[in-house]
């Protein structure tokens, strides 16, 4: 509840808008990859969703897919150079709006992040899909539009 | 192939439109969930599409994903109250052109059937991604858009 | 290394832009679906993408998700005739700006190759879902809009 008032009252500052950037994360990981490895992945990736987009730290969502190996068919060196089987997926829906020099700086962060913690970077995939306030719905409250009033 | 020539005469009436919705529902799981709740969640989720956006009751697609409870991490508390390993994500592709008051009807209604089946309404996650007629093959014959002559 | 040249310098030449596609594939499918028919699905419909849309060969990312049967829940007749237990759901997530004209010869060509596998091309949907250049990020070097200077 004290989440959802603080998100209500940051909508009417000034720059409010860079706190609603509800991002759904997926992490799309080799069978083996350990919980704790994902679980890392995950917080790096969302501090760097927070601090190069402006996300509400609270605004925390992921969910890890797991694949067996035979089910992961990734090029080894198109636009960069990979292991397939060790490679992760980043799927992340958000909303509508960030500029490209917020993506930019998301790709960049990410992967700074990921070699910090000891894990590959270049073994890892980015991508995003959006969508708009109105195609989010987190309660029995409504859409995201008509809870925050956007 | 009934079902296909249904479809066919409905976009030559008026308000057709309505009836050609298109989504195919993903629904993302704890793995312990039981298929037969799964079922009756999907089965809702159906009955409130036809109901609140006009979807034609045969275009009835949904997949289950299933996740190990340290593979769902998702915020307590932000937007809503909810048990993380309690909670669903419904992911909904569908037809772009949907009102803000269709998809806020959904939202409301998804929740009030969930309830009224047993299962917390607050524990539900809902986000919609929209493509176009084009973008969807159901057969053999084509793309919606042609199949349908939309 | 070389796949990355070679597309930077596609880019500078005509019709360079049919080059830049990215593709990636998920196929949903039933869990008994042996791994060999899926990659020979994988490769099909990535031959498909190379001849129907211009896809570059290297361009080849797919995962395969993998359902319980029941998980499964598709009408076994709208828009046209499937075995509800033996379909596979074909996602893709790619470049906003083919033409219809792609995606209809890309559809249309899928299913005849599935066909020649021995895969019944109807139990076969597929669905797309666009984004854009500045969306997708393969290495740390950064978005592909920028990698590949588009």
């Amino acid at each position: 509840m004290i989440d959802t008032r603080v998100s209500l009252s940051c909508v009417h500052q000034r720059n409010a808008w860079r706190l609603i950037f509800l991002p759904f994360n997926k992490l799309h990981v080799p069978q083996s990859l350990p919980a704790k490895t994902c679980r890392a992945i995950n917080e790096e990736l969302h501090e760097s969703l927070v601090e190069t987009c402006g996300v509400n730290p609270d605004d925390h969502f992921c969910l890890v897919a797991r694949y067996h190996p035979d089910d992961i068919l990734l090029h080894p060196t198109f636009l960069g150079e990979r292991d397939p089987e060790a490679t992760i997926v980043i799927e992340i829906a958000l909303l509508d709006g960030r500029t490209d020099e917020q993506k930019e700086a998301l790709f960049k962060d990410v992967r700074t992040r990921l070699d910090s913690i000891g894990f590959t970077a270049g073994n890892s995939i980015i991508f995003l899909l959006e969508n708009n306030p109105i195609d989010w719905s987190f309660s029995p409250a409504g859409s995201v539009k008509s809870v925050l009033g956007l």
